[in-house]
């Protein structure tokens, strides 16, 4: 059994996007990060991002407005943000407060500036494997730890768990697509699927993205297969100072002997999203024209 | 074995348009329809298609652009369409001359227009579930065709054979919604699939789209599935005053006795398109902020 090292292959992306952002002349790559309120979770990731960003030589704005902004208001901040030729591609950090439109929001950064990946024409070329367009950071990211731990999807039979719009759709678009390293077979199971485990059972390659702990067994896996853990889930653990401890959907322990290739959790995925953000934002300015 | 009838089913529909248009109050729904030159499979499918509109009640205006338009001349007239409030929908027959970047033009027309749901917008809302968009009228029309032959694809395994842009990736979209009828577990097979019987054995729901006659026998199909044939190919037969019969992407002969339900080539599938096209282009003018 191999591990699939998320860290590794992020930080070789990291370093890659670094060397080819010090070889740019002129203005330097820019995202502007919108945080919305003091979530704990959000303050980190923004943070991480921003110094991520800061690491490649990518200039990184941050947007801090209130828990209380209003939508339009919040509209009105990335309106100004489409507008300014400096900004090369923005992020809106997730979760949002409950009243605003989350969705709405996604859809109202102009899709060239779009490196979360999540407007509807980003998600539309994606189908239409047209390479103009940005792909969502973590399937994206799935996609590179397959290619880079050297699974090639050709004649695989890949099976999806999970069917959400940041995850299974894109990345069962993204495997079926007549490209070098994709062109897999791909079924997309879900909550809603009868005998689930006698689809997974048949994956090549298995992307858990189901949101349930633990959720994949041993009895679930084929022998052999290649596991792909989405999952960040929270287990209570007393033994833990911080009460608990971060589970993916797949039984590690029990289904990593069997695999020949496994993500771990944390440490496979999660650190594959912040790359993906920072490769997006580096092809928004190249495609920028007025970089 | 039960035969699912398009023609029957495609003329319920008009019907029902028919209906919903009478009692329309001001302005009648409008379909522009563009014809490039004079390939006659395209003059016959537009006078189809106008025939239909204007038994329903839809005006139609054709747009017979010469064979050797220039891409820029056609995108100005789209363009004057686009912007014409008096036009709902707009329909560029395919095929068009080489000279001209299909694509292009049918990401020309506005989305709010696109009443063939070629548009990479109106893609992505299909991946994202957004009913304000068209699906395009193939995929449409299949899901149609199950819905009103009743057959709920919840806890289903749908096996889609074919991952073309216009009929495979959205019908398996579709089939994967978690909507009343859809809910399918959803597997996409292709040219590149290895052992590709073993994946449409596995059928409950079997959509053939891979564009070769008869390709699907009976030792690839499980008994009772129920069979959506989507090809239209032309086999030789000298039987026949045109030299050529049409047959579909199933070998029907054998395949029929198997299933629970088949549809028929032709009078299946094909017929479900124009109604499609219609019922598209009676919503585009429901939406129209300027009907």
């Amino acid at each position: 059994m191999e591990l699939i090292d998320g860290n590794q292959i992020a930080a070789a992306i990291i370093a890659e996007l670094k060397t080819e952002v010090a070889g740019l002349t002129g203005r330097k790559p820019c995202i502007a990060l919108v945080r919305v309120g003091d979530d704990p979770a959000s303050v980190s990731y923004v943070k991480k991002k921003e110094k991520t960003a800061a690491e490649i030589g990518i200039e990184g704005r941050i947007h801090l407005p209130p828990v209380d902004i209003t939508q339009e208001d919040l509209f009105a901040l990335i309106d100004r943000l489409n507008a300014d030729p400096g900004v090369d591609g923005i992020l809106v950090q997730s979760p949002l407060p409950k009243h605003i439109d989350e969705l709405a929001v996604f859809r109202r950064v102009a899709p060239e500036k779009d490196v979360d990946g999540f407007n509807t024409l980003n998600l539309g070329k994606v189908a239409q494997e047209d390479d103009t367009g940005f792909v969502a950071c973590t399937p994206a990211g799935i996609m590179e730890l397959l290619a880079r731990s050297g699974t090639d999807l050709k004649g695989k039979h890949v099976v999806v768990l999970g069917r959400s719009l940041i995850v299974g759709k894109p990345v069962a678009l993204l495997a079926l697509q007549k490209k070098a390293g994709a062109n897999g077979t791909v079924t997309i199971c879900h909550s809603g699927t009868t005998n689930l485990p006698s689809f997974t059972r048949q994956a090549d390659v298995l992307i858990a993205a189901i949101g349930r702990a633990e959720f994949v067994t041993a009895d679930m896996v084929k022998p052999g297969a290649v596991v792909i853990d989405v999952g960040i889930n929270r287990l209570p653990d007393p033994a833990k100072k911080s009460g608990y401890r971060l589970v993916g959907d797949v039984h590690f322990a029990s289904v990593a002997p069997l695999c020949s290739k496994i993500t771990p959790v944390p440490g496979g995925v999660g650190p594959m999203t912040v790359a993906m953000l920072m490769q997006n934002t580096v092809k928004a300015h190249r495609l920028n024209p007025r970089r």
